[in-house]
């Protein structure tokens, strides 16, 4: 598949070019013939000889762009200084800051904010530790909490290289849904390590973001700091992603015209993602799922299957999915199917397989960066299709979702966060496109369409203020 | 002791009371009257009959201010209506928050914060490691950690009610230091815990601030963190404290004419504060130490210290001070003595006890609020006196040390902290006070004299370069 520019791939070269000729026009030449785009261009020095350009350059790779500069060298009269990559520049001393709400200027100032005034607050809390919502950050602050074992499509890269993924999270936190974010990347990837880590960190929380843990532990980890913790624990790499699948097929099936509970689901991977999913469309109403992971269609006879203890995942999906007993491949199953959600690889199935679907089949595929089925092979015989790539229409993004969520969760003092909560973000991201918007290239609102987080946010504030899960506001000062 | 009326226990008073007749100057005349002072004076409401006005009291207790409150109830005409607190009110919802550094706008904006242009900063990060202090907030972030068992004076309080504390601390390295720290509030006391935790959270920060844990447990779980990580663990209570006193004292002497080397120091307390006091003491020259605590002066003979096992903080003191083979109580110590420093109780010494100490004497009384002697009885007989409160002259406050401390650290990078970088931080505060300045009345600057800060980080930072314990920065783009 071939990829657009894009400004993640975007470098700012310092060159100096002839001030006569036609060495400018060269220039842009030359980054438009080797597949790049010029997006900015600022003449920073002039003089009679000699010209100093900075040109911003988009490149759909790293390689891409070193290319570019390399042809930029090879014109006539041009000298190559300094690239800046635009996207490391960003990242240079981290994304977020901490700040002080209060300015602290004088000896007033600080015995208010520090001692001697602060104490009559900490004994404040220590005789009713429910006023620590009121009176300390706990009320808006989240934990973003990785073990860098499953790092976007990266794989197990660590804590610290971790690190600029969770600070962009806690960015798009503030940004979406002015929570308080701060990350946490463990230098562990033991389960027992983790929830008692977790465990301890939890007083100065009012929510738990787990972020990019990679399956099977993120399930116990998830599990039994849901039990142990009374602020809501939340997974975003399952639930996020589950909340904006079925707020996309909501809408999908809308297009089409079918119920959740009538059609038929094939499932590329059984991972963190794909069992959340699952899990969440069997709540929300589908009835008949079938998964299949690398080793084909999951049935509770399968030869693999016997060696797998009960209460794991794939247990599950055996139980609770397949009730035709479907057995075979991915492509076997995907036959007749009327939806197609892949978590999985690239291109495990291919415009053929979705030919052999339901008609007005739906193919959601979004393995990042390159999905399951080319979107354009898939779009030739499919109603619908989705992928999580941002330059193809619908594109999948749980942008769309922890800010809101989180939102109505701290708003509503959840001690917990559950499936009736996360159906009813999805429905509020779905009923964000309204009926007139609403076609086979628009199911899904744009992540920067400022009516998704305050629509999920009260979403599941009511739900949760239902479920009965919620500490009242406590009064003023 | 006689207790000053303070900002940190001031109140805003609304108050109805007839338009005509002197009830306004009823009510200043009442607060003074009451020992208050009347710090604001708004009229919110005005009509022909009745004024609505805000009255700032600052108080001495919050008893007082209950007391002032009745007494304004008492007045003629006067109706009393919401009272509101203004450092609780400078609590409401926390004093700290995140922030992005960047604007987030658009896709372009999203695709290099956040995915797929994050990826390759990920991945620079995982094939060179050091490039997390150049990538991300480690460089500039540091850690609060606490598990809320010694807050303040007001002992084991949990860690909800310690996190006005710690955000206080987190608000005040910003403020002197511009340094982003988070605030960790542990709901564990157990050291094993705690030393695994913050092993574990260590990659997202260049810096560990052990704050408000309960000795001996912090001598341990500081020890191990130290030999464990790869960047620097300071426990204020500790070291903060301990680098305040050294260059007080440190003037202190220069005021006086003596020298670290000849005098003989007596303290009172053993605990977090005191030993780490009285080690930095002996590390930068003092010879001639005595310590002191609940039960009589600390000799290898003393009957209960046959029990104290081998390698605690009484022990070393026991085999550490105290040449002379002293015994007793602490006033039979304090005779003679060139120097006594206080971080114990109220009032184990008095007037009388400081008239026996050498000429020249020079007294820290460091608990608070009440001093372990009456400072204007000790000023009577020793020619210098240090309090740790902000209502007498050479206030002892580690505020002047943590912030300059991490800023040298990390600017540095600096694995670790030692004694030589805390002395010369000492130092630098004492040297901050010229030598026209200097006088018994001022051997410390102020908090908020704002050379104090970059003073502490140069030094620390050269003494870390010295001792060869840096990473160097490492290069641009």
């Amino acid at each position: 598949m071939a990829t657009a520019p894009s400004v993640s791939y975007s470098n700012t070269v310092r060159l100096e070019v002839p001030a006569g000729g036609n060495a400018v026009s060269q220039l842009t030449s030359a980054v438009e013939a080797s597949g790049g785009s010029v997006t900015g261009l600022d003449v920073t020095a002039s003089g009679h000889e000699r010209l100093r350009i900075d040109v911003t350059i988009a490149a759909a790779s790293t390689d891409h762009a070193r290319s570019i500069v390399e042809k930029l060298r090879g014109i006539e009269g041009v000298i190559v200084g300094k690239v800046s990559d635009r996207t490391f520049l960003m990242h240079l001393g981290g994304k977020i800051e901490m700040q002080s709400k209060h300015p602290i200027r004088n000896r007033d100032d600080l015995s208010m904010i520090y001692t001697p005034g602060v104490a009559r607050v900490c004994m404040q809390i220590a005789e009713n530790p429910e006023d620590a919502r009121r009176l300390t950050i706990k009320r808006n602050s989240v934990a973003v909490v990785t073990d860098g074992s499953a790092v976007l499509g990266l794989g197990n890269i660590g804590p610290k290289a971790a690190l600029p993924v969770m600070e962009g999270k806690a960015a798009l936190f503030k940004r979406f849904a002015a929570i308080d974010a701060w990350p946490l990347c463990l230098d562990t990837q033991d389960t027992d390590t983790i929830v008692e880590i977790v465990k301890a960190i939890a007083p100065g929380f009012a929510g738990i973001n787990l972020e990019d843990i990679s399956a099977p532990r993120c399930f116990e980890i998830e599990a039994r700091l849901r039990e142990a913790l009374d602020i809501p624990v939340f997974h975003d790499d399952q639930h996020g992603t589950a909340i904006v699948v079925l707020a996309a097929l909501t809408n999908a099936l809308r297009v089409v015209g079918k119920e959740l509970g009538d059609v038929r689901v094939v499932m590329s991977g059984a991972g963190a993602a794909g069992t959340a999913i699952l899990k969440l469309l069997i709540d929300a109403g589908v009835k008949h799922t079938v998964v299949a992971d690398i080793n084909g269609v999951v049935h509770s006879g399968r030869a693999d299957l016997a060696d797998v203890p009960p209460g794991t995942a794939l247990r599950w999906i055996a139980e609770n999915t397949n009730r035709d007993g479907l057995t075979g491949t991915l492509k076997d199953a995907v036959h007749g199917a009327d939806v197609f959600i892949g978590v999985s690889a690239p291109d495990v199935i291919d415009g053929a397989d979705v030919a052999t679907m339901a008609p007005d089949a739906i193919v959601f595929a979004l393995a990042n960066p390159d999905p399951e089925v080319d979107p354009a092979a898939a779009r030739e015989h499919a109603a619908v299709v989705a992928t999580g790539r941002s330059d193809f229409p619908n594109q999948i993004n749980n942008v769309l979702v922890f800010p809101g969520v989180f939102r109505g969760l701290l708003d509503a003092h959840s001690h917990t966060v559950n499936s009736e909560m996360m159906i009813a973000a999805a429905r509020a991201i779905a009923d964000v496109v309204h009926g007139d918007e609403l076609n086979p290239n628009y199911i899904i609102p744009s992540v920067f369409n400022d009516r998704v987080a305050p629509a999920v946010a009260d979403a599941v504030r009511d739900a949760a203020q239902a479920a009965g899960v919620t500490q009242p506001p406590t009064g003023g000062v």
